[in-house]
This record gives structure tokens, C-alpha cells and sequence, in this order.
């Protein structure tokens, strides 16, 4: 029988393009990790019935070869790009199959793989693990912003997630940066997430005529090599993103500020228009009092925070509002 | 001797324009009431120590009156337009009176007055105030507004203030609706208070060449008279009270919004527009999803938010993060 140090949770990630997972004990200390370069994107459903099915199809095969070569992993944390009631693990809605409304992802995935499950939104996770591991270590709240195929966001307080009253607080991505700028998937225009996710800058980059860019790497690499249209788009994001973040602190007042995913690989080109928008953006007694933090945890954090939710949440609830 | 039910507190809301006293009992019931058309706009210090004798003359003045015919005055509450730290009454700063940092003014007035005093930012406690007594009474969670002289704005989160890390939630009154807009008095552009606050539409119809309004009610009712100018101003400031609001509801996922203060007054126009730029701006999942009120206690949010402070800090603290 195992003791419980010996327990672990396996984590995942469900990102725009791929999906992540790790073992991690309860230390945080990943023990192992595996990417399926299969996502969300790749479910074409017609109905609600047909879109669970291939969720749990999708999730099942990934969870598969990892739960068969480790045998001490007790529970599931799953981080979803999604909106979740509270700590259920209902899926509410996902702004990536909005054919599914009210799904019990935890119930069902727990069900088809016979272990316990817990889900939450990925972003709000990403949060958590930044906060347990990372930055937040010594801090009482914190606002955290992903940086991926979209722009998510998540925010400590007093230690404790913030969902809102239902599961979709710190929509950041689809803060307002540029009144009647560019089109969003979420039907709006103008969001942060348009100019500043990975998806949000190749697309800016190609718009001006370049067709050589494949992904935000590409683009980060074009600037680093002296392009200055690629420069521009960078800097431009970095801008856009010190901006949604004064208006949020001027609304949330935390002072800290930390910012993960896989656009931070471009961190020489953002965090300089990033800190100088955001104290021009801030009201005088809030000016240089807001610190920014690049993440230590590069891409983890999402997995970390899923580990966490997964390894307390079998033992006591750390969810409220 | 006073038993329990004859405690009253006395409740001060200290405007830009004005001064309102009242003397409140604990079920919430206005007992007398007082206002002084003085306020803090009259202080000219040069000093620190000159705006804090000022400010102490000003306090103490406006209650005198009313201390003297009200015997059953166990404990005063001040709703100050300014940032508090956390629940000590120190006055960290005041965006009408720059000078003044790090005031100990509950301290201070409580040893000129002989009385406990309690003090917290005047829209927190008008948020308290109308969560306790008006709208929010069947609630968790409330995001309130209020429109005087500037546009303020509280939080309320199961059931208690959210204040911020420095006192400083909920600046609202300083979101950015239209960038590069109007100059604001917090040093920035385009803030919402300079479009939707009573001295923002005043302002603002002066601009178009009328001369003929001192304040906003002259607005309000030259747009009853079919002014189309007077009209278009309090629509737009409605169009940017719903945008400010969704960007709001999409950090913080709140479903109550309430609004109270003078210009509510002008609610036939405003009211249509806040809805239809509101529910415009948010993202899909929560469209029709937040319920927006026009206050019931009018312009007693703040001093009803006072007298709660006032009452509840002598029993139990009621004010976390």
C-alpha cells in the first residue's frame, strides 16, 4: 500500500494546440511529463452528444499510457479552457466547442478512467501554481496572466482562487484594449487577446503582407534578427498588455503581477512597453507600486496549479466565492 | 444608561460639493438628518499641517450641531473621499487634497469629538450601504456605482468590502473609455468620471458652446425640454457607464450592478444606454446575464454605509484583504 508521501497526481494542460501532462508528487516536484499533439481544435462535432464523446475520447487516450506506467497516481487535475460552476467540475461553457453546455467533465472523465477527477478553467489554475510555486510564494494575492494560443487570466486572493459567480472571472483576454479594433472570437473587437496571445500576433504579422511566419516563435525570431515590422507587433502587444493591466488594478488593486506561457519566450521585447504603459495607464497613488513578475515556472504553471487542485481538493475544498 | 436599542451612530458623507450628517439607528432607520454646503474643495493649505487642521476644523464643525441635540451619539462613521489603510482609519491619500499622506484622521477626529470614530473610502461605503439596506439584500456579491461629483465605485464580495491591497478597489470613476480623451484630474485621459460624473456632463455641454448650465440637474432638465445636446451627453455618458461596467463584470464575473448618487436622477435617459453598451461589450456567456439597478436608497448609500462601519467596528470587524 502507499503511503502518502508516496502519492501523486497526474496533471494536465489542455491548451489551444496541444495537450500536456505530468506526474507530480506533493511537493510540486514533476516526476515525469508527455505532450499529445492533439487538442481541442481537432473536434468537429455536430451535436453535444458527438463533442463529449470526443472530449473523452481525446482526454482518456492522452491520461492512457501514463496511468499504465505509473502506478502510484491517485488522482486527476485537469486545467480546461473553459468555464466550471464553482468546484463541481460542470462544465458551463468553452469558448472552444460551443456546441457543449453543462457537461459533468469530472464525473464522466472519473467514470471512464476509474480514479477521481477534479477540472477548473486552465488559466485560474495557472494562477495557482504560480502562486503555491512561483512568484506568489511569499505574496497574499496575485494577478496572473497566460500567455498561449489565447490570452487567459487568473487572480489570487488571500491565497484563495477567484472564480466569480460563475466560474468566469479575469476574462482578461477579452479586455477592451482598442475600441473597434480587431475582430475576436468571442464576437467583440478590440481585445487584448487579438494583440497579444500567440494566435493574435502571427495573424497581426501576416496581415502586413509576410507570409513567412508560422508561429509567434517565428516572429520573435524575425525581431530578434532586426525586422522591425515584427519588432513593431511585439512591442505594440507589450503595450496593449501594460494596458488591460492598470485597468485591471485599478479595479482589483493587487500589486502583483505575473505572466506565464509560451509568448514570455519574448520577454526582451515585452516587458519594457509592458511596465512603461502600465504606469502611464495608473492613477497617481498606484503609479510604481505594481510590480511585474515573468514567470520562474515558464509553461508549468498551468500543470502545477492542476496538480494542486487535484492533491487538496481529495482532502479539503480551496475554492470559494 | 442607553440599552443596546437606543445606540445610534452618526454617519457622515463627505462629497465633493457638501457635507450630509445623519444620525442612524441599528435597524438602518434615518433618524435626523443635516447637510452643510461646505466641503473639501474649500481647503486652500499650503501645508500638511495647515489641510489637517483645516480638514479636523471642517469635520468637527459640521458635527457640533448635531452631537449637541442627540444624546444617543455612541459612535461616529465617516465616508471620505479618499484612500484608506485597510480598516486603521489612516487616510493614505486624497485625490482632493494632494498634500495630505498617511493622516491618522479617524484617530484625530475621535480625540476632538470625544467619540469613536470610524472612517473608509465614501464609494465602499456606499456599496455597504446599498448591499446592507437596498439592492443587495438578497445578494453575495454587488458591484456598485456612484455618480456626484466624480463617479466612484465599491465591491462587495460575500457580503463583505473588498478594499484592495492599498484601499484602493474599485477605481472606476478612472477606467479609460476613450483613449486619448478628456484630460482627467487624476493626470490621465479618457477616464469615465470625465464623461459620466455630474461635473464631466456639466463640463461637457459647456464645451458645445452652452453657457446656460451650473450643474447636471440644468442638463438633465434641458434634455427633458428636448435639448438635443443635453440629450446626446447623457446618452453618451450612459454608453460609457456600460462599457466601463463590462469590462468590470469581465474581470470580476459579478452579476449585480447597482448605481446611486445625484445623477441617477437622469435615469430615464441613462438607464437604456448603460444596458444596451453593457450587454454589447460582454462576452458571450455572460450576455443577459448581469442585472443592472438603479439604487433604492438614493443618495443614502453613503451615509447608511457609514453608519454600518460605525456600529459593526465597535462590535466585530467587518473588512478583510
Amino acid at each position: 500500500m502507499n503511503s502518502p508521501e508516496n502519492i501523486c497526481a497526474l496533471a494536465l494542460d489542455v491548451g489551444g494546440t496541444n495537450i500536456r501532462l505530468a506526474v507530480v508528487d506533493q511537493s510540486g516536484h514533476i516526476i515525469a511529463r508527455q505532450q499529445c499533439n492533439t487538442s481541442l481544435s481537432h473536434i468537429h462535432a455536430s451535436s453535444d452528444d458527438q463533442a463529449e464523446t470526443e472530449i473523452l475520447r481525446i482526454l482518456t487516450s492522452s491520461i492512457a499510457d501514463i496511468l499504465a506506467s505509473h502506478s502510484h497516481i491517485h488522482v486527476i487535475g485537469v486545467g480546461f479552457p473553459g468555464f466550471f460552476r464553482q468546484e463541481t467540475g460542470i462544465l458551463v461553457s468553452s469558448p472552444n466547442i460551443p456546441c457543449l453546455l453543462d457537461f459533468p467533465l469530472a464525473e464522466r472523465l472519473s467514470d471512464a478512467v476509474s480514479l477521481p477527477v477534479h477540472v477548473q478553467n486552465d488559466a485560474t489554475l495557472a494562477a495557482l501554481g504560480e502562486f503555491r510555486f512561483g512568484i506568489g510564494r511569499e505574496l497574499k494575492n496575485l494577478l496572473h496572466l497566460t500567455l498561449g494560443t489565447g490570452v487567459g487570466g487568473g487572480l489570487i486572493l488571500n491565497g484563495i482562487p477567484y472564480l466569480g459567480e460563475n466560474g468566469m472571472a479575469v476574462e482578461i483576454g477579452h479586455s477592451c484594449v482598442v475600441p473597434n479594433g480587431r475582430a475576436c472570437g468571442c464576437g467583440g473587437s478590440g481585445c487584448l487577446e487579438t494583440y497579444a496571445s500567440a494566435s493574435g500576433i502571427v495573424a497581426r504579422y501576416i496581415e502586413t503582407g509576410h507570409q513567412d511566419a508560422s508561429n509567434a516563435e517565428d516572429v520573435y525570431r524575425k525581431a530578434l534578427d532586426g525586422d522591425m515590422v515584427a519588432e513593431r507587433i511585439l512591442h505594440e502587444a507589450g503595450i496593449y498588455l501594460g494596458q488591460a493591466i492598470a485597468e485591471a488594478v485599478k479595479l482589483l488593486d493587487v500589486h502583483n503581477v505575473s505572466i506565464s506561457g509560451g509568448l514570455t519566450g519574448a520577454w526582451s521585447f515585452l516587458s519594457e512597453p509592458i511596465r512603461t504603459s502600465l504606469n502611464e495607464k495608473l492613477i497617481p497613488p498606484l503609479k510604481g507600486k505594481v510590480r511585474l513578475h515573468r514567470s520562474r515556472l515558464g509553461d508549468d504553471t498551468g500543470l502545477l496549479g492542476a496538480a494542486i487542485l487535484a492533491l487538496e481538493n481529495g482532502f479539503r475544498p480551496v475554492y470559494v466565492f
